[in-house]
């Protein structure tokens, strides 16, 4: 698929040690984050400047080659892999162009680390608000082409929520500037239509991010539960009750076995069948009375204990427990599939007893750890890949679990985004028409989809649409 | 413009007397919100049901009839006017379908008005966050197509953060469903670009909006300033702070003297150069605290008095002093030009004293009442239209002050959107590149531009980029 004379005229432009071509160069580039894909690029493209990545992208327009933008390759969608076509990498870019403390934003090139940039930024009281779990690695280019989440963004929002502008290239190099600095937009909402879109848009060049004062104090609490069925009652009471806490996140009982047989035991109670780890953030004086309110919600649900962190040291290895706990499970057996769905909120205690159901049916186990104050469920299953018959009932009992929360009025991810993995839920989540509607967004981008080709809305659909326009007069 | 017979297709659709042809019932559509726009729309059709809009907006697209959305018309950039087309008039669709208090949101139709949703909600706690100045007419319809803002969006976001999902007929008659009742956004992010679109992109026939939790405790704050210098300041540190007030807004004296010999009087000083109404709210133990540190900012600032509601009869004063600001202006004299813009919130000082520069040097009162803590202005000049010379002065001040606005790094529009009356304005904010990417997000959902027409984006630009797509292969 790759012309002949581009890897040269590539190296031209980046020079030659940056375009990977051989086997042993590209393995790092076959897979993401998502286990059970593996798809080989014809070659890796490693632009170090943005007049570089521009020139890259002009040169594949002319050449008319495919190619899929890649961050970090942390994702869990299957959305950074290119099957026989160009990889964009854009780790090089990663410098942190600008700081304005005073209006608190900063823009930073597509590589930047997520971690790097709250860091950066920590001298002048400030972070970097969302906070997904691959924060150490993950950059904001990638970020932005998932809408990634994390445990804070019950309260702070996603993403969208904290991408003042973009610089993009788009698939044909046209270089367009979405959004503004003051957050406002004026004309159509091109930055929203772009951030999420799974890099089937454009290519980020420098993103304009919002800065989140760090709260002046933060109380971190455990709550442990005798049954799921009493802590995700305990999540909807704590909403119901117009609490907002900073995260709100559930694990099951095997969740926390795996995480205290790891190295990041967390101190969590094993015998508990679900705990909550639940922070509140805001002013000192308020927070004592909402960490009564919660503990109290909690209580009610038939919480056997809740515990508040003593210290920081405390509070972090709480954390270190829930943000490792993929890594955890990870070290239970050779293969983990890692999902992501979401449910309305008020659905979690049925639609978990559900997976518990499943999961029990197919002989597998599902270890759940999640973001439970915004229903985004992350039901996981380590298992032995080698094992043929093992992996069926894991894939069976995936597609059971996903079609339980498109049943309970939900959708098959919360934050992963579709890439590859996703696809074949699309027509169930989505008519025909609105399917189409997609399509039309996307060639508004990239009319000759070049770009990260096969993701996210299935070639058929894309098919019908093409052949539509002529039909609707 | 319009075809023969149309009017009689659509009476067979909505029933004669939903068709509006004869001048005088026209006259109530020939303006918006913003004065100095006349504008004579063909006729009017006001559908009943969710199946008449659909039924109109198929036989419009048979038709291929121009046509334009419209709420109640108390949008402030002209975005409603239909220039010898069809209003499609929204506010027979007017019933709340649904209201999930567990969940926390309600689907309702276009023609809702804003503040009769959160009356229906107020029993069970709950409100409609986003509260422009005319919520007690706009329509959550309305509210969506200009991505509607409010005192208290600084807390809690503007409309694009409290719509879940939508259901919306597009130009061709397609009915398709944009986002989820999760808030979740599986696939490319269609709602985010629709919100906002100002009647461009297609017509809402039902909204899945998020309502929320009636804060446990509420503190308003007046706080007086000897100078505009100060009162700026005063908002920088309290946002410096890391303080996030449910609202924070800035009067200047010209506004407060109307406030105050109007039947809103509001107890504001007369003396002041200007005030900053700010609000609280949270759990009532933390906001004692907040108070104190947003009153000592204050004082710092300069403030000669800081003053808290000492009641909810209180707080409803200051509140309506300054929602009926525009109100009280409109008093002062025959004509209102009623501005929107928005400046990285730093600026404030130095912009408001070159909004000052130019009032004086126009020789024209320029009353300043805006949303000071997300920098967004709302320079108004009283004055009266009929005398030409005076007008003509205004409207030099009004371009002085947008470019003002502009070369601080800011926005022609925080909250009102583009319309007719910002379309200028839209070269100097954009290059081509980006306003060509606007007319392509626009055609992929109404290829024909019939809806709203001749809004948003100029023309010209809109041409350039038709013309485009075969000179770019």
């Amino acid at each position: 698929m790759i012309p002949p004379g581009l890897e040269r005229e590539l190296a031209d432009v980046v020079g030659a040690r940056f375009v990977l071509t051989r086997p042993g160069e590209l393995l790092a580039y076959t897979a993401d984050g998502l286990p059970g894909y593996r798809h080989d690029p014809a070659l890796v493209v490693l632009p170090g400047t943005r007049e570089e990545a521009i020139a890259v992208v002009q040169l594949l327009a002319r050449r008319k080659v495919a190619f899929v933008p890649r961050g970090a390759g942390t994702g869990l969608s299957g959305g950074a892999l290119a099957d026989g076509t160009v990889v964009l990498g854009l780790n090089r870019l990663r410098r942190i162009l600008e700081i304005d403390v005073e209006n608190q934003w900063a823009v930073v090139e597509p590589g930047v680390v997520n971690a790097h940039l709250s860091r950066a930024v920590a001298p002048h009281g400030l972070h970097y608000a969302p906070d997904p779990s691959s924060q150490s690695a993950c950059t904001i280019g990638g970020n932005v082409a998932e809408n990634a989440g994390g445990p804070h963004c019950l309260k702070y929002g996603v993403t969208v929520n904290h991408v003042l502008a973009l610089t993009v290239v788009l698939a044909d190099g046209t270089v367009v500037t979405l959004g503004s600095t003051t957050g406002e937009v004026a004309g159509y909402d091109l930055l929203g239509a772009f951030v999420g879109s799974e890099g089937c848009f454009g290519v980020v060049l420098d993103a304009t991010v919002r800065l989140t004062a760090n709260p002046t104090a933060v109380r971190t609490m455990l709550a442990d539960f005798p049954t799921i069925d009493s802590a995700a009652r305990a999540t909807s009471a704590i909403i119901a009750a117009g609490l907002v806490p900073a995260a709100l996140e559930m694990m099951d009982q095997p969740t926390i076995r795996a995480v205290e047989a790891s190295i990041y035991a967390a101190g969590y109670p094993v015998d508990a069948a679900a705990v909550l780890l639940i922070e509140l953030d805001g002013a000192a004086a308020g927070l004592d009375e909402e960490v009564a309110r919660v503990a109290g919600a909690c209580r009610e649900a038939g919480a056997r204990e809740v515990r508040v962190a003593t210290s920081e040291a405390d509070r972090q290895r709480l954390w270190q427990g829930r943000k490792k706990a993929f890594g955890a499970m990870g070290r239970v057996s050779s293969h983990l599939v890692v999902q992501d769905a979401v449910i309305p909120r008020t659905r979690l205690p049925d639609v978990l007893a559900e997976i518990g159901r499943i999961g029990r049916e197919e002989g597998v186990t599902v270890c759940n750890v999640f973001h439970a104050g915004d229903g985004n469920l992350h039901p996981n299953i380590p298992y032995n890949g080698n094992d043929p018959a093992e992996t069926q009932r894991v894939e069976r009992a995936m597609v059971r679990i996903m079609e339980a929360c498109i049943a309970a009025g939900g959708s098959v991810t919360g934050e992963h985004g579709i890439g590859v993995d996703k696809l074949p839920y699309m027509p169930r989540l989505f008519t025909e028409a609105t399917l189409g509607a997609m399509c039309r967004l996307r060639d508004c981008f990239d009319p000759e989809r070049r770009m990260n080709p096969g993701k996210v809305v299935p070639m058929r659909s894309c098919r019908e649409w093409a052949m539509a326009p002529a039909a609707r007069g």
